[in-house]
C-alpha cells in the first residue's frame, strides 16, 4: 500500500544498535552499572553543565545555523582556519551526511570486518557496496584496507583511530603513509572519536588542506555529552564546504552547541577525564583477570575483555551480566567476538561490575 | 580535488534560510527584538524547563533511540497507536527522511510557491523535480495541487496547515477530501506545524491507518522548544515503520527528549500560550495599522502585514527593520512578497516593534 523509492525500498529495517533502554524494559528492571555503549559516565565538565543550564530558558531560540562560535572555537584548539571544519549533530550525522556526499549506488566503500556499524548503515542506505577486511591482531589494517580499496575503485576507506570496539590504535605515520597509496578519487575517512584518549603519536600529522582524507571527533566521548549530540570534521575546505549542500542548517541543538563550546574550553577537565578513564582502564583490567579475562591494549574509554573463548560464549557472558543488572556490548564478527567490552565509568559502577561478573560468569 | 557523487555535486551550495545571528554579526549589534523566526519568545512550559535543566547532568547517556516514552505519551495525545508514530530531530529533519523514502531522482513533487523553502532543499536535494503552484488569495490551493500533482505523475504533495509564511489555514474538510482525489502513489504530507494555533475544525479528521497522508507536528512552535528540536510523524504503520531504514537512530537529544514529554504534560501552559499568541496577533495587527499596513487573519503565532506594495519595498522595509534592530522575515516570492512577516512574543518585544515600524518606515 506505501510505494517507498526502489533503493529505500530495498533497504532491511535493520537497527544498528539496540539501546539499554530498550533492554531494561525486556528485563523489567534498570541496568544497576551502564558500561555497554562507551559514554562516559564520568560526566561533562561543570562549566558545560553550568552552560546548559543556563542555556535552557532561551531553548525557545533556534541555534546559530552556521555554529559560527563552537566553529571558531574548534578553529583556534586545532589550529586550522575555521573553514575547514564543519559541526553536526554528532559523528553519526556527519558520517551520514559525508556517505551521501561521496557515495552514489554502487559505489564500493572499504572497511574492516567488526568495525562501526553505524557507518555500514549510512554506506548501506545510501547504496553504497561494502567490502570488508579482517582486523589483523585486533588492529584495524592499513594495508589490506589499502589493497581492498585498489582492487574495488572505492571511493571511500573507514578507518578509526583508536578503534572502537578493540581499542587497539595505530601509529600516526602509518596512517600518515596511507595517504599516499590511497587510490585516485578515494577518500580516507578517519574516525577520531576515541582521539582524545590516545598518545600524541597515534593522531598523523596532515595539512588542514589535504583533500585525501577527512576526520571527525566528538563531543560525546571525552567531553562526556553523548545524549548532547555534537560532533565535528575537518579536511579541505571543498570536501568541509560541501557539507552546506544536504545538512540540515538548523539541525544543531541550542543548550548543546553552547554546552559544547564551554566543554572546549576546560581543558583542565579533560585532563581529569582522561587520569580518571586510565584508572578505569586498570581497574577493568583487574576485574577481568580476577576472572579469567584478559585485557587487551586500549587508548580508548574502554576495555574488550577476552575470554579466552568464541562468540557464543561472550554472548551468554554478555547475557548474563545484563542479568545480573551490568549492560556491556560485545564486537559482532568473529574473532573480535571472543571478548567482551565494557565502557570506563566511575568506581561505584566499577564495583558493581566486580561484583556481578564472577556471579554472571558461574552461570555460564 | 575533491569529487563528490553525481547527484551532490549537481547541487548548489544554498542555505534555506539566514540565521539571525549572522545578520547580528553584519550589523555589528544584537537584535533587540527577534520576531523572524516564528520562535515563541513566551518560552517553554516552566515544568519542560526544569525537566531540562534536571536532565542536563546525565547528557553523557546517549537519549533512547526508540523515543519509547516521548512516543506513548503522543499516542495517548493523538490517541493513535504507538507504532503509527515516529519522532525525529525537529521536523526538518522528518522531512527530509520522508523525501529519501519516497523520492527517486526525477521523480516529481508538488507544492507552493513560496512554501517552506526547507522542503524544497530536501526534494532538490535527493534529487526530486519541484513542480510549484501560485497560492490563491493567500492560500495554499488544494485543487491546483492534486491538478498539477495529476499532471505531472507526482509522487508527493506538500501542504502546510495552517500555513507558513502567510497564516491562513483551510477547512479540515477540503483537506480530508483531498485523499480522494490523489493520483495513484502519491502522499500527501501535511506539515501541521502550527496545528495548536489552529481552530478545531482546521484539522481534519482522519484514520490513523490511511496511507495516503503523513502528518507532521513540532514542539518548536507552541511548545517554545526550537532549539531542542524535536518534531514527530504519524501516519500509516508501514511508512512510519520505513524512517526505522534511515533515520539517525541515536540522533535524538537526551535532554530534548524529556523535555518534550514534560512540555506534552503540561496542557495548563498549551493553553496559557495559546491565549498569549492570540493577544500578540491583535497588537500586530494594531501596530500594523498605525502604521498602514494590513494584517492577514493568522492561525498561527506570526502575522504577515500586507505593506499594499511590492516585493522589493517589503524588501527595503525588513532591511530597514533589521536597522532599527528588529528581525522578521519576509515570504519569497509575489505576490506574497508584499507582506513581512512577525512572530509573536511578549509585550516588551511587541514594544519596540512599536517604536522601530515608524522609524523603519520613514527610512523608505
Amino acid at each position: 500500500m506505501i510505494r517507498l523509492a526502489p533503493l529505500p525500498a530495498s533497504l532491511p529495517a535493520t537497527v544498528p544498535f539496540t539501546g539499554p533502554e530498550t533492554l531494561e524494559r525486556r528485563l523489567g528492571q534498570p541496568f544497576r552499572a551502564r558500561l555497554g555503549a562507551n559514554e562516559n559516565g564520568f560526566g561533562p565538565s561543570p562549566r558545560a553543565i553550568a552552560a546548559m543550564q543556563a542555556a535552557v530558558a532561551d531553548v525557545w531560540q533556534y541555534a546559530d545555523p552556521t555554529s559560527h562560535d563552537l566553529i571558531h572555537a574548534l578553529s583556534a584548539h586545532l589550529g586550522i582556519p575555521a573553514t575547514h571544519i564543519t559541526v553536526g549533530e554528532g559523528v553519526d550525522t556527519l558520517l551520514g551526511n559525508l556517505v551521501r556526499l561521496m557515495i552514489a549506488p554502487g559505489d564500493a566503500v572499504v572497511t574492516s570486518d567488526g568495525a562501526y556499524p553505524t557507518f555500514n548503515y549510512h554506506v548501506t542506505g545510501f547504496g553504497g557496496v561494502l567490502h570488508k577486511v579482517p582486523y589483523r591482531d585486533d588492529h584495524e589494517d592499513p594495508q589490506a584496507l589499502l589493497a581492498r580499496a585498489h582492487d574495488t575503485g572505492a571511493r571511500l576507506i573507514y578507518l578509526a583511530n583508536p578503534d572502537n570496539p578493540m581499542g587497539s590504535w595505530l601509529d600516526g605515520r602509518v596512517i600518515r603513509a596511507m595517504l599516499d597509496d590511497l587510490p585516485p578519487g578515494c577518500l580516507l575517512l578517519l574516525d577520531e572519536a576515541y582521539s582524545e584518549f590516545a598518545p600524541a603519536d597515534a593522531l598523523p600529522q596532515i595539512a588542514a588542506d589535504d583533500p585525501r582524507v577527512i576526520r571527525m571527533r566528538t563531543f560525546s566521548k571525552a567531553y562526556g555529552m553523548a545524549g548532547a549530540r555534537v560532533g565535528y570534521a575537518f579536511g579541505h575546505l571543498d570536501l568541509i564546504a560541501a557539507f552546506d549542500r544536504v545538512r540540515n542548517h538548523f539541525g544543531m541543538n541550542r543548550i548543546s552547541q553552547i554546552g559544547a563550546l564551554a566543554a572546549l574550553q576546560d581543558q583542565d577537565w579533560l585532563a581529569h577525564i582522561r587520569d580518571q578513564v586510565a584508572i578505569a582502564r586498570q581497574r577493568i583490567a583487574r576485574i577481568g583477570a580476577q576472572n579469567g579475562l584478559t585485557a587487551l591494549p586500549s587508548a580508548t574509554n574502554f576495555v574488550a575483555l577476552d575470554t579466552g573463548r568464541d562468540g557464543d560464549y561472550a554472548r551468554a557472558l554478555v547475557a548474563a551480566l545484563e542479568g545480573q543488572g551490568v549492560f556491556v556490548r560485545m564486537p559482532g564478527v568473529a574473532p573480535l567476538n571472543r571478548c567482551i567490552r565494557i565502557s570506563c565509568g566511575p568506581a561505584a559502577e566499577l564495583d558493581i561490575l566486580a561484583d556481578a561478573l564472577p556471579r554472571a560468569l558461574a552461570t555460564l
